[in-house]
């Protein structure tokens, strides 16, 4: 049930010594072939850390035969070394894995600005490669954790003998361009590395970019997609696309589930609108707007934090023209009050709120989660 | 020491019982003449409130005799019957006063969507009216708090006998465009509408405009100066603008340091940048970010996450050609640590971020607080 369900690939996690809670912080795994076709979708934070601009270039090709991921440090901001670190445990992993280091992507999660323990880094691939087997990836998806408080993992599996599968970390800084988080997709598919670009980017679009935490947007972010070609089925782009979705989609709700310290997840849903850019545009700025996402948290039906920051927005609207429903009650309509909000029930985890811009006939769904003492006390806690 | 300071002004705040608590929620400003000229900024939010509405209508020739505000109630997406009760508050204010309706400004702030009882308005007008007063313009501030733990009010006497005096409230909402807030500022020298108009607008550019505290945008913030001329002088603009300028600063300030539940003020000064607009987009990014927002509270100099924050704008500068430092220490230099975060000393209420872009020779400072477990109590408690 997770990267190495497909087949052609094997995976491990294991204790490099780089987090100092002493758990699994070194993931590693391998494409075994035949194709080693590859797609990445990387941040577009312009303050990029140095596995960010490591993985770029190997990338550039279409082609990855292996992605080592460590938790325990971002290697971001950390200059000429910081970026000899990410090169030394691509190399390792090359010299592991008898492949070339220039098809090895490399990622990392942690504290931005703190060096990187090299030797750890390198032992921990040499026992991760010891470790490889179709049977671990749950013990990789396991290493990628940071402050998540589960392993997150998706799988499809078509009739006709081919699979997706995937794993997830993130728990926090999701916004968009990408959440905070580090993905990998496998495919036993036989597919080009144009078709798997193509694939992870409506993928991402629509899954991963629709997710808005907290609206900030990391230094780290990768979502990889690669395929080994070992089921020797070669599915439509249609039915690839669609399981690829399928999958980020899966690990989408599972990273919004598990948001740093929410006790509730909220849909955003935009529709009527004159097209797909101001429904995401308008669904962001009420993910975002911590009034909002505080009230919620106080389960206080204030629709007028809502309206406030749809108005903020440049979306096509008449802001007297807006009807805004919360968990199906139809609190405002017209710009007036309608339904009483007493009758909004907010005690359930899951939240919809649905506006309505009357505008055009576009829609999208933004997700986000409400602003707790424990999102603060997460992240206010000294340097994670 | 308030808006009453400048010749030619009568105030009053007084107890009409829309404030379930019973406190002063009634203000009302007269100005005496000889001149009425004034000029008012607006919130830039599209989905403003009735008294936003009929304001705009008020100010268009330029002239205002009175401003009457109430706290307890937003009168904002309450319809037709919501711009009534702008309306008869007006026009009560115009009775008592002998004056038009059409030169009396209304602001209103607290819960949207909900109706203003109109008789309690009215009665409340009246009783305004009785105790106008060139003594009573602290209780004018008190009357237009919500959760303000202090009244704000600042005034600038020159030595050529004419002054400016102010007051305001908002302790949430701190956003550009026009924080949440209500700001009354007088004077008494002579000044056409559009000298007024000119100078609030460079005033509240540098000031109110440059306050960030949660992100989150109005729809009731309202700007007014107001000039009766009492005094005969006639000072130059740019004395004029210095002066209010001065006193919106001192009153933005007041508001940054009430805050909601803030424990800390932070300055955000960008510097060296190509554009004074690239420096704000660059503070208020910064400002927005609520990863770093609670690690301040939290005194941890987390500079990372400054970094990702500016990371995210289209401003100029090299990523890696940027310099950091957190209360005078020099946490990250040219996209590297430099000194140790630890000499970071973050337990002041005073909080000195300063962001050196070398792309050019313009800076700014945008203000912000941090984000804290008070913050969320205070937004998360039922309908504020």
């Amino acid at each position: 049930m997770t990267v190495t369900t497909p087949k052609g690939f094997a995976a491990a996690g294991v204790r490099a010594g780089i987090k100092k809670s002493g758990n699994r912080d070194l993931a590693l795994v391998q494409n075994l072939g035949p194709l080693n076709s590859a797609a990445v979708v990387f941040t577009t934070n312009r303050c990029q850390a140095n596995p960010i601009i490591w993985s770029k270039q190997v990338i550039a090709d279409g082609q990855a035969s292996a992605i080592v991921l460590n938790s325990g440090g971002a290697n971001c901001y950390t200059g000429p070394q910081g970026f000899q670190v990410t090169h030394k445990t691509a190399e390792a992993v090359a010299e592991q894995l008898s492949i070339s280091s220039g098809d090895v992507l490399v990622c990392s999660t942690g504290l931005i600005g703190e060096q990187l323990d090299v030797t750890k880094l390198v032992a921990g691939v040499e026992l991760a490669a010891a470790e490889l087997s179709a049977e671990n990836g749950h013990l990789a998806a396991e290493a990628i954790m940071t402050t998540d408080s589960v392993s997150k993992t998706a799988t499809f599996e078509s009739k006709h003998g081919w699979s997706v599968g995937g794993m997830a970390k993130g728990a926090g800084m999701l916004a968009p361009g990408l959440a905070t988080m580090l993905v990998v997709i496998t495919t036993d598919a036989v597919a080009s590395s144009q078709e798997l670009d193509r694939a992870l980017r409506a993928a991402t679009r629509v899954t991963f970019d629709r997710l808005d935490s907290d609206g900030c947007m990391s230094t780290n972010d990768q979502v990889t997609l690669m395929a080994s070609g070992a089921s020797g089925v070669t599915p439509s782009f249609e039915d690839l696309a669609a399981a690829v979705k399928e999958v980020s989609q899966s690990l989408a709700m599972q990273l919004l589930r598990d948001a740093e310290g929410s006790s509730h997840d909220i849909a955003i849903r935009v529709s009527k609108a004159a097209s797909e850019e101001d429904a995401v545009k308008v669904g962001r700025s009420v993910a975002r707007n911590n009034l909002f996402k505080a009230a919620i948290y106080g389960n206080d039906p204030n629709w007028g934090r809502i309206l406030a920051a749809v108005g903020v927005t440049d979306a096509a609207f008449d802001p007297y023209d807006i009807d805004v429903l919360i968990n199906g009650v139809s609190v405002s309509r017209k710009g007036m009050p309608d339904q009483s909000r007493d009758l909004v029930d907010l005690t359930p985890r899951e939240v919809a709120i649905d506006i309505v811009l009357n505008a055009g006939e576009h829609e999208a769904t933004v997700f986000t989660n409400d602003l707790t003492h424990e999102y603060v006390t997460e992240n206010s806690a000294y340097s994670s």
